[in-house]
């Protein structure tokens, strides 16, 4: 019985750490159709979301179960409880990447980007799907050393998203209003892509210590 | 002793109905902080955020006293979890609105928006704080006609929200791009404030039915 319960603990876990797999291959999938203006890589970013949302669905009704049948309290509560919240940045994490996609098909053949701002956008891809990997083996280790580099990784992802408004406010911006609209958006889907994978490390540090990492900036 | 168990799922309900107000109130003074470029208004929004973060800190730990304690099962516990996760939605909500307030002090005493847009953000407003205060009277009472109302309402706040870029993208937007790139923003802030409010009361709708209505566009 107690074995079982472990492993039903133990399966939350390996659970969200797969959703955090499948959200890095999403991001990094989605940032080559963005960059590429490749139709197909879009389409399976698009389709392939549903298996995020499943795995969600899975998680919470495992966590429901765990809650009404094992009443776990203390640590184990604070697991069972994590896993929701975290859960739910992950699937988030999954429409970001979604919406990144849906951009490269809205305006495919057409490039999305300036090829003046692709490299930024290569690097917050990067970033992104380095930060996804990351809170994956935060969950699957509880290594509080990496859970605290996630946050300085996240630096990087909000300098980029600044840079990006640096170039376009730059009154020689030349790619016009509608260009702008896109990149404004598309950064501000990778940024918060990072902000979410940082908030699953944290609720990790949460579960470990039993104590939140100071605020997040927001 | 059960009479105390119910006063505290009472108190959960109560607790996010008044988050639900409380962001309700600051959307509404964040938005006219930004058209009459009033800068204590914006601060006002900006220093009661925390406000908002209090009450859903209280929440969460009042839930999770609720599952170590009472170990609530079936519609108890659907509560409680959802409590968990209408409670994240509404905290976010307030994020946004203190967004919309950053936005108008960011450029104070420069107004952010070009007067031709200004109409469509006062009325992006007016929808967003009545969603808020509708989560709320859902949380309250319960009822799922007003619940289902909220994603017909949500409709208005995307045709604004899609208007603004039809608004933006024609050849004569003479506003030039620093402008467009705050009103992509602002815009994808007031329609996230609105998906938060749709979530929550299909949260209750959930609550209530046991069954989650359909989808939710993201």
């Amino acid at each position: 019985m107690r074995e079982q319960y472990q492993e039903q603990l133990d399966g939350l876990a390996a659970g969200l750490a797969d959703m955090c797999d499948q959200t890095a291959v999403a991001l990094d999938t989605a940032t080559r159709a963005l960059l590429d203006c490749d139709l197909p890589l879009a389409e399976e970013v698009i389709s392939d979301d549903v298996k995020v949302d499943e795995l969600r669905a899975d998680v919470e009704e495992k966590a429901f179960e765990l809650l009404a049948l094992q009443a776990p309290v203390a640590t184990d509560l604070r697991i069972v409880v994590s896993a929701i919240h975290v859960a739910t940045d992950i699937e988030r994490m999954g429409d970001l990447a979604l919406h990144v996609a849906q951009a490269a098909r809205r305006r495919h053949p057409d490039p999305v980007l300036p090829e003046e701002v692709q490299p930024y956008f290569a690097e917050m891809g990067r970033v992104g799907v380095m930060l996804a990997r990351k809170a994956g083996e935060v969950i699957r280790t509880r290594n509080l050393v990496a859970a605290e580099e996630l946050e300085s990784d996240d630096d990087a992802m909000d300098d980029l998203h600044r840079h990006m408004f640096t170039v376009m406010m730059d009154r020689h911006w030349p790619h016009g209003v509608a260009a702008a609209v896109d990149v404004t958006l598309l950064a501000r889907f990778y940024e918060r892509y990072a902000d979410h994978a940082v908030a699953v490390a944290r609720r990790i540090v949460y579960v470990v210590t039993g104590q939140m990492p100071g605020p997040l900036a927001v």
